[in-house]
């Protein structure tokens, strides 16, 4: 039984179960090898999960995650985060224990990574296929030679192309999320196709929960690498990636204050709790932060939906009652299903299930 | 020295130590007591500076952070958030050993404390002035004296009217803060005339940041409560109530990319090191996330500014380079100017002096 007095961020560990198995089958039936990206959950009790559906290689973004999950088991992870060359030495020290993949995507990281590894490592290119962020233009031949060029096969080896559509983010309809899908896979199967003889065992990587959620994996594409998808949250399903039953976590969080003439809720949750990324969603006049449905001490209710957050600030939370029969009050809880479910689980560090156990991350 | 090899949160001691003289200096030369808000650096040991100011009392906005700050020599708390009633336990077990003073401004919880408070607080009733996020509309007495005559006596004193112009951060001119101040004030002095011969004893207390840095304290203002000021931060420059030379804090980063094609570097420091706070602040053509400044491994230099945070994703962030002699390259350091550091401060969990000593907060 949980016994709540704070923000705590619950965990509904059969949905969490139900999201994994469903991005599983989807990888099985399209043939295409499934590396999820731990970032959003960071947590070794759930990449238990995942090897109990047969996941045996992860993605991780930064090379202290990679330790962390190296140190619980996991033998073959991509940092899917271009090379941070001041981290050399904790490099080193995982490829001499894992089959460690790495990213490039500049001549210079090539050159110094020939020269500083001391044990050998797979990476990708990284190619920018329309999001902007990294990586290298899909037409730069001419830099992406001179990078496989740099690579000293006797350290590094090159594995294939990665890329990251989260222009996917900004897809405003189905069929604009199918163009960048249809866009980032044409892209890279032009580098395929021209690198093929040199390097027979290439293949190409994409992932985001967005596309991998809503689309079918396109023609040609050897990996994918989603990650959100374990607790989806507000933002995947203003995309249209999930519904609202499919969201694994919520912040059980304290009413502290009613505004009944501007109908309004203040609660104990705010922006360290849930963080300030935000989310249009129809019908909600301006961004939310959230958004609040009823909790009754042992679940949660998509059905019976509050209102939303309106603003956050350190610890506040400021609910618009949409529900004129919510008769909520100080002293009550609410749940909130939060706007982008990664960033508030670094902010909370620890999950609780539905149960009361507690499920640890990397940050705890 | 600093030896960094990921995001890490730099605190520049002189500064911080400035910037604390020099609001104590101004609530001396006013008159007004000084109770500081130490939700921004959340740090026993930065506490000490105030101490060695002069300081006594503080404000938190957490029951957690006044029991960590109890725990540290402080006796004299104000909670400056509206009362969590499930939080009644560890309430009363601060109330026995601390001078514990509540916010509220609702009938039930006054009612609520008044039946379970065992060891007796002070208490102020909650105005609001203007920010519309919490607190009682001042010309809504009949609610005022509801809360005053349900507050029991034995268990509960009243201290005062409290307020928090948190829209201060939307003012657009010195002048239109001017007027907040002055509109605050004048709200609070009615009550106060009109309470003042049955609670004799009674204060008027305000305090955000850009008020309290850029104005005069209000005539008859009793206390102030300002927090930020401690650190300062972009947001605070922007709206001038600092220089970039009074920001204490800087999150120094790794270049993990450079593309000269769109004059962006890309760091390793994203939304779970600097929050996803924006501010706007001219001339830069969008929000912005961070100010970047060069460093150069013992200091950070606002004197050469490099660019601005354009975007932030989960360990990413993208700098729009607007010092084309910047030179940057993957493998090197820059420091960024938080938006708020109060954010920046909780997710960091700790500080770095320049001479890389490790100061710990509420959250390492």
């Amino acid at each position: 039984m949980l016994n709540i007095k704070t923000p705590t961020l619950v965990l509904d560990t059969e949905i969490c179960r139900q999201n994994i198995r469903r991005m599983v089958e989807k990888a099985n039936e399209s043939k295409t090898f499934f590396r999820p990206h731990f970032k959003t959950h960071q947590s070794a009790a759930i990449g238990e999960w995942f090897r109990e559906e047969g996941i045996s290689a992860i993605t991780v973004s930064s090379v202290s995650m990679a330790k962390y999950f190296a140190k619980n088991g996991w033998k073959d992870i991509t940092i899917a985060f271009p090379v941070n060359q001041l981290e050399i030495d904790e490099i080193n020290e995982l490829a001499y224990h894992i089959q460690l993949n790495l990213l490039i995507e500049s001549e210079e990281t090539a050159l110094f990574l020939s020269k500083k590894l001391l044990a050998s490592c797979g990476f990708f290119i990284k190619i920018d296929t329309g999001y902007h962020r990294t990586g290298i233009d899909p037409a730069d031949i001419a830099l992406i030679d001179k990078v496989l060029q740099s690579a000293n096969p006797a350290k590094l080896y090159f594995k294939g192309f990665l890329s990251h559509s989260g222009n996917s983010y900004h897809a405003k309809s189905k069929k604009e999320l199918d163009q960048i899908s249809q866009h980032t896979a044409c892209e890279l199967l032009k580098l395929k196709k021209h690198y093929l003889d040199e390097f027979p065992q290439l293949i190409l990587s994409v992932g985001d929960t967005p596309t991998c959620s809503q689309l079918p994996v396109a023609e040609g594409i050897d990996e994918m690498r989603p990650g959100n998808f374990v607790f989806y949250d507000v933002m995947q399903f203003a995309l249209g990636s999930c519904t609202l039953e499919n969201i694994a976590v919520a912040l059980v969080c304290p009413v502290v204050a009613i505004h009944t003439n501007r109908s309004e809720a203040v609660i104990y949750g705010g922006a360290i709790h849930l963080s300030k990324e935000q989310a249009s969603l129809l019908p909600y006049p301006e961004p939310i932060f959230g958004l609040a449905v009823s909790w009754d001490g042992n679940n949660w209710y998509t059905s019976k939906l509050l209102g939303y957050v309106k603003t956050v600030s350190q610890e506040h939370g400021v609910i618009s009652l949409t529900n004129d029969d919510s008769n909520l009050k100080p002293g009550d809880l609410v749940a909130i299903l939060p706007v982008h479910s990664c960033l508030t689980g670094q902010l909370m560090r620890k999950y609780y299930t539905l149960d009361g156990e507690v499920i640890e991350t990397m940050n705890s």
